[in-house]
């Protein structure tokens, strides 16, 4: 079973690599891009068959070590 | 206009990252992790508001800076 990850900076918490891309993206010519931020996704490969059980444990893998709660939203999706 | 962008690396190409967080995972007693992938979501906020338009500029976007087209694939997606 399949498990995607998407971990986001919570909003109000600054994005130097967002804004980074940003200035980059202008750089380059691309104007009308107000806003860049940068999260992660993260794809995970389980052994667990039960979608339920496999939710469960991801989740608890991104309290743990995929997402820094305090900063960072996370996402689960089984697919 | 919001348009988020997957990068991910191709299939074959070495993730040290992923395998880091596997690693890392085995080791707080998560067991059943096969394999671990690990990728970028960036969004952007587009002043942009034909939805056609921002893709083609978005996918333009990704070509030039936000993806690395020889060792990763992107998808993009409006919203």
């Amino acid at each position: 079973m399949k498990a995607r990850v998407y971990v986001t900076l919570k909003n109000g918490v600054l994005d130097p690599q967002g804004a980074a891309v940003q200035h980059a993206l202008s750089s380059l010519g691309f104007n009308g891009v107000d806003a860049v931020r940068q999260g992660k996704v993260i794809e995970l490969d389980l052994d667990e068959t039960d979608a339920a059980k496999a939710e469960i444990s991801v989740t608890k893998m991104c309290k743990q070590l995929l997402a820094n709660t305090v900063i960072e939203d996370f996402k689960v999706e089984i697919l």
